[in-house]
């Protein structure tokens, strides 16, 4: 699967696939799309998963994003006759995300996709916010993803996926202040996504190879975005960007080639991850026992200050994740930790 | 295929493959290695042909190569009892190249080669220089490449293929001063090489796409390795990198999913051509209308003045590679054009 389109909501087109039942029918904006859309609703509510994703996956930073089975962000959607988009309650942030609809990725994905398709509709959301805020593992982007998904099912999947990327990333950018594919992209696709560019959106999906497990690490430390943003520099030297580039191919032939040495050889990052370690107690450590129990590499998801592995099988999988996980508690630090499969599908309907 | 070793001559495991008659068998180093050579050896002479390169193929800079069907260089190689490796005649290069076997890549990969299987074997070399020099074709990689898998051969294929690759490394630091492995590695092995790292050296095969057909068009002019070197910056802006890898991960993703639109739009360098353009006369000019007319893609060939295509099917190839001979002839700028599609199997014996 790969998408070539320009980015920017605007820029859609809205030519739906037809409805079931609907062949042959293409729908125009307002009222008669109302209508149309109404008339294939069996049900006025849903609840969508979406995954965290492993960003960066070490080299690949600002361009690739892995997602995982678990954990992952819930959304239930219920259509109401308000015609406005409300935050009925958010379950599992602690009271820290905000309840207004225009400030948070779920409720910014949903007025914006019922902008772009014309429809003046009510929807009250139910967040189930599963995943730890500001761990790395793109829990704002699976929120924006959950909520998109399901109003474009209860719209009657008026929508292809593929073309629902640009409203998570633009909940992300409206409620976030930035706007990266490389969360949104693998949590709404599924699998290993790389960002070959963002204007205009250009994505291209890794094949990865069936044994491939993932295990996350999130210390209850937390990291913001913006400071793992200011220990970057401006510029790096050439000879490290060769070093990552080379690194960066050779991840994604790795992949594609079910190599799983060279996935391990390839997880290195020379640009963000030396600046980044410090930001993250015993970091360095905490990989190296990784690497030496199981894993084939070991990194900094996202800007941290999840860790993440990857590893050939369950077995090794839960090796490394126990040693880490030791390592943390001999620093007296808690963690949690996940392991899964690589999720294939990406966000799903879950009733 | 796919090799990880350490560089350095002397680091390479001598354990040859067992010869034809010989199976089981595995070779010492000394008087006994020479018998049983020579007892395997028909013929006291070869011929081989190594093909030119394309270096760093756009947004691969330092660490991509790709091998052609044509043009390449051809030494010929005959045994004697001299015990010393002499260049008899270097035909085609105007008299530029060293006969000194010392300071030359055919020489110093045979002398390399043989002081590592501790041979001291008379050879004669003639070189068939049929690629320019300076054109940034992999011109010294080839003669190297060529003349060290002749010697392997006459040695009864002693070493692996791919153990042959660091001494033509090796021959191309001793004689030109500099060590990479992007020409040497595709000119030996055959098809779309990546260097992901240099010590120790480990490269990987990247499949290519049936279709492809190179276009290398060398206008007569000379550009210096050493400035093309010169008018690189020590350091790029960290947008710049990201950029650079999005799009060499997004080229080994398009070259393994035969996606031909990708390829394309992953052949942007961002790095070393923006600073080299302005080497070759026209170069903007001529890239925009090979784009234009046929090619999915075009660049500098390693440090240039050469020029690249990549195209699919013979057609586009020869119509991009036409426009552009057309566009030199505009500016009074005669020029060379080779098409072929990939060479697969790299260097080869032709007699």
């Amino acid at each position: 699967m790969q998408i070539l389109f320009e980015s920017g909501i605007t820029r859609i087109k809205a030519t739906p696939t037809p409805l079931p039942g609907e062949r042959g029918v293409r729908f125009g904006r307002g009222e008669g799309l109302i209508r149309t859309i109404k008339s294939v609703m069996r049900n006025n509510s849903v609840k969508v998963f979406a995954p965290a994703s492993i960003g960066n996956v070490s080299c690949g930073f600002d361009v690739l994003g892995l997602a995982v089975q678990a954990p992952g962000d819930e959304v239930l959607l219920s259509l109401n006759n308000s015609k406005e988009v409300t935050i009925k309650e958010i379950i599992g942030d602690e009271g820290r995300l905000p309840l207004e609809a225009n400030k948070n990725t779920a409720g910014v994905a949903v007025i914006e996709y019922l902008k772009s398709i014309g429809v003046n509709q009510g929807v009250e959301i139910t967040l189930y916010k599963n995943l730890p805020l500001g761990s790395g593992m793109g829990s704002s982007a699976a929120s924006g993803v959950a909520a998109v998904v399901a109003i474009n099912h209860l719209m009657g999947a008026l929508l292809k996926r593929e073309e629902l990327l640009p409203f998570a990333i633009e909940a992300e950018r409206i409620a976030c202040g930035s706007a990266h594919a490389d969360n949104a992209a693998p949590s709404l696709l599924g699998g290993l996504i790389l960002v070959r560019q963002n204007h205009p959106l250009d994505i291209v999906t890794i094949p990865t190879p069936k044994e491939l497990v993932c295990v996350l690490v999130h210390p209850q430390i937390e990291v913001k975005t913006k400071d793992a943003r200011s220990v970057l520099k401006a510029t790096i030297t050439l000879k490290d960007g060769i070093t990552q580039w080379a690194n960066t191919a050779a991840l994604v032939a790795g992949m594609m080639k079910e190599d799983y040495e060279l996935i391990g050889r390839s997880l290195v990052d020379v640009v963000a991850e030396p600046l980044r370690a410090d930001l993250i107690p015993g970091f360095r450590k905490v990989k190296e026992v990784a690497i030496q129990n199981g894993a084939l590499g070991c990194g900094i998801s996202g800007s941290g200050p999840s860790i993440f592995c990857l590893c050939r099988g369950v077995e090794n999988a839960k090796r490394a994740g126990d040693t880490i996980q030791q390592e943390f508690n001999a620093m007296n630090l808690n963690s949690e930790i996940y392991i899964s499969e690589v999720n294939r599908k990406g966000a799903y309907v879950v009733k």
